[in-house]
């Protein structure tokens, strides 16, 4: 086992840092069982720091979501699949920040719901984290009120360079991963990535402190982290859409507008994926599907929405999806802590 | 308190059920604080009983989805809510089925997604029930599986009249309720309506064993079902939308297509039921839910699709929901035990 | 040919109206081949008269589009067609209204698109309607523009009792016909509707002395109208979705959330309609339509969205609907006028 | 006045031309107000030629729809438009192809749209191309019917590099413009697209020789194109979305899934064009455009989809768009006829 350190230059110049998939050189190469220890950036790149700090004033929103990465993943060919497992995920400051941001999020208009009302108010919120404690503190801003909720780390963007040589803004989700916005991708998952080029170049940011599913005003609880994951290669195995796994469930991701195809997306690739796992006929496994299948939303606000279809293996006797992968970066992972 | 039981023709003629939300003649009047213990028919009418019954030839697609009532609620009256807790809801039968229709379900086309492809194949799984195991036995049709999934009793199908004059059928959800196919509606669950018409005209239906989220070939383990319930009326209250409760979470749904826009009703109807329950701005229970709200999908292949929005009421310290019926209701259910 | 007079009574109380396609007694028969002259209020029932009239304050939201029948075919009988052919469409009085409501129209959050913002205004314009210059005068409210628009008479609301026991507002469109909008129902059309119950009952209103495509802001120049329809039957041929025909088109409707849908059921069955009508193979169909269709939305506001797909006459050499009804009915209009 | 010649290798190897708009090079520089005669392939690159060549087995998926250009026009920055005028489009062959393809099109399953059906038959359509007669003949392939079309030439492809660093596939269209693939991208239209970037990046291709609305099976009348072009630049002056305009119509393109997003953009869009262009309160815009809009659909089956909302000029007394810039070019094309 090898554990690498990638360091990120806290300070540097915004413009310069990474905000697509593809459309940018990799930073570094990564060879397949390797774990890689880093930080990444909150998704205003540190520059939301207080309640009077507005989003849309104190940030260029050419430059929002910075990556850590792109990796070069070693051997890496389009057809592959690489398995991400994420080891731990922690904040990296005491202070996380939500807001909400003029014609973004799903209970308002936007460029693309394009309506005729005024946007909504511009606020900003300012949470105290207490990592030891696990605990996100919430402070309503018109009244008096304090909630501490748990501390869920996560994070919302995970991805490779998409296909057709496409450079997608890391603001997006799509079949190559990227902003996806799921609270599954937490400490403990693995998260299965299709390659689409060379080296996949798998880049990852957006650290979470917690989020609800539906992200519904459009940004979580941000905040930088330091991150451990580990990286696989399992050759020759396509993966068309990002899958999920964790000790207890196996996970689909669709993302798309209308939400529905993103259902239908997650959902037809746990059929098949469930098909190829238990040899059970497509319509079996449909109706499988159909009877145990929790589906999670994960955002209703990115430019494609993403929704999670997951099967708890409990109900999958006898499956092992791509060979046992999850289960040996687990192993990896407990190793090392 | 007062129990009261109401007894189904199990042989009624199908013709002369009710399969409509409005539309059909009050069943028998309620008092508010009456337990109601009565049984419903699964959605095809207990015809569909074996692997070789295809629903669309031994039923009559008129007749689908026949619900017990409607119950008169005595002093409902529009712009008032009821609650209908749910004492137990238990299978009245040893076994349950689901099929495949074609031109029915998520993941194949349909009369309103019309597209030139052939339906798939139409199929009927039967499962073996065990109350007292809590056990839904599936068996894989063309291979050798078998699995047992946990026994999680709900009921597809609950609502009242709908408003301006309409009749909707039993197997489309809307703000009346209806066929919501929402696994949360469980016993223990409280589910609040709004009121539209004089009486409200309580009905319910669709027993499920049990269902993955989503609903996603379009049919749950369908069975016929023993179910006491309590019902209150809440005066002067309006509910918009169909709100649950238990005793974990607050919960609203929204019923629309496209799915997006049934995601926009429930979170929208979470915020402002949590801006009510607070005392916050709608900005800052906007925030809140934001960050803790669980969006778990109900179906995605009735005429309407619906999403459920839910937070845990540990996140909302001090709140009560319409003061307290939850928890008197739940309170009367445990003593009838 | 029979010419018969259907008179309204244009004081009733709006409470005694039908409102909704099913759920309503005929008010007369009527035998096939007949001519029928009748008057069809505005959707506000002529409540809304200046620009200080609000619909919201002026109006019982609960009594909105009254429809003009619902008239039994005789003879019409489930699976059957009529066929709807408008002879003349000519506002009864020199003025119409368009409003906007709020949470109503295609450019503003709604009770289904929910969302935060506070509603658009609602405002209310008078046009001056020329019948003999057929010139509708739009009048800005905030400034002193003034501009005249050719008068394009149509109905918005067509249709007959949907199926499965239902009862629609009509307010809504849908396979039944109902609140469609589209300015392709004008004098010269023939309107197909397919038959679900006995008798049909037939019903029509919400007078348009002209509309854009998409009714973006919801209202239309309504107005009360004197039509004159001529109706056929067209025994043991089924019609999923309403179909149009004037001397120049074929056309296809759906009605459908979300757009795409609406897209996709007019196109589906303008591929099935010329299969039929040219002998050709579903795939060849789906290709001529692919290059010959025009689509012209006709309503993004309704609680279903409508599109239509048609296809000239010119395009499909040897093509006859419904063995030439629509030949016949437009000889039948010209000899009374 | 300047008219440049810009010669494509029309023997190139396809791996070497440009498929995205963003992420490649100009390849040459366009002074403002000049005029460019060009040829554009069709979106196989001509290697479908016969009803027995299946596109999925003749082309690389990977190279479908080659872009001619990018083309730098000198001084573009962003924050301004460029107009694109046709001066003429031109089919440079005497045929034209069209085809479907496995899991693309508007009424088949597709990767995001995803089902469990079979895809549909892959086929290949040859029509022949008289251009002197301008006629397109369409013939079946399983029965023997001929039709002959009239010729609407028209670019399905027109856009300029997107913002955010983003290199976006040429199927698909966006605000950039792109594969917005509607008919009215004809000679005699002037095209307006914001720029995103220095020099804006003008590409275009993807010629139809005609191509219904909706481009239902996805794929157009698709051939090789002479065209010539005419460029202006608009200092200082966004656009949002693409503009249209030609002696008729102002319009205004959406391109969004769902297509009522796609609906909202362009007519959001209208509203605010006509504010400015009449001096119109928002409130007035969105009652003129409501009443006044025309709304055919341009593409139903690309990864966004695309809406034309367009108001006749005759009922904008007093309108004129982007200070008379379309005159001027419609000029200069007659110049030089």
């Amino acid at each position: 086992m090898e554990i690498v350190r990638y360091d990120v230059d806290k300070e540097a110049d915004p413009a310069t840092l990474v905000y697509t998939f593809g459309g940018a050189e990799a930073v570094a190469s990564i060879r397949p069982g390797t774990v890689v220890s880093t930080w990444t950036a909150d998704c205003y790149g540190g520059r939301v720091r207080s309640e009077s700090d507005m989003a849309t004033q104190v940030t260029d929103t050419r430059y929002i979501n910075p990556q850590t990465g792109p990796f070069h993943i070693e051997g890496a060919e389009p057809g592959d699949t690489i398995a991400v497992h994420f080891c731990s995920i922690t904040p990296s400051v005491d202070w996380g920040v939500s807001t909400t941001i003029p014609l973004f999020g799903a209970l308002t208009a936007t460029p693309y719901t394009a309506m005729l009302h005024e946007p909504l108010p511009e606020r900003t919120w300012i949470y105290d984290l207490d990592v030891s404690a696990r605990v996100v503190r919430y402070r309503a801003l018109d009244s008096d009120l304090t909630i501490d909720l748990p501390m869920e780390p996560m994070h919302g963007t995970v991805g490779v360079a998409p296909p057709l040589g496409e450079a997608r803004s890391s603001l997006t989700p799509g079949s190559w991963g990227g902003n996806m916005d799921t609270p599954e991708m937490r400490a403990g998952t693995t998260c299965y990535l299709g390659v689409n080029v060379p080296g996949a170049l798998l880049s990852l940011g957006d650290g979470h402190a917690r989020q609800g599913e539906g992200e519904t005003c459009g940004v979580a609880v941000e905040t930088a982290m330091d991150t451990v994951f580990a990286v696989e290669l399992i050759k020759g195995v396509p993966t068309p859409w990002p899958r999920l796994e964790d000790d207890t469930f196996i996970m689909s991701t669709g993302s798309a507008r209308p939400l529905e195809d993103a259902f239908r997306i997650s959902h037809a690739d746990l059929v098949q994926w469930i098909c190829d796992g238990l040899g059970l006929s497509p319509m079996d496994a449909y109706q499988l599907v159909s009877q145990t299948a929790l589906t999670p939303v994960a955002n209703v606000c990115d430019s494609n929405y993403t929704v999670v279809g997951k099967v708890a293996k409990s109900h999958l006797p006898g499956f092992t999806g791509y060979a046992g992968v999850h289960d040996r970066l687990r192993t990896l992972a407990a190793s090392i802590r």
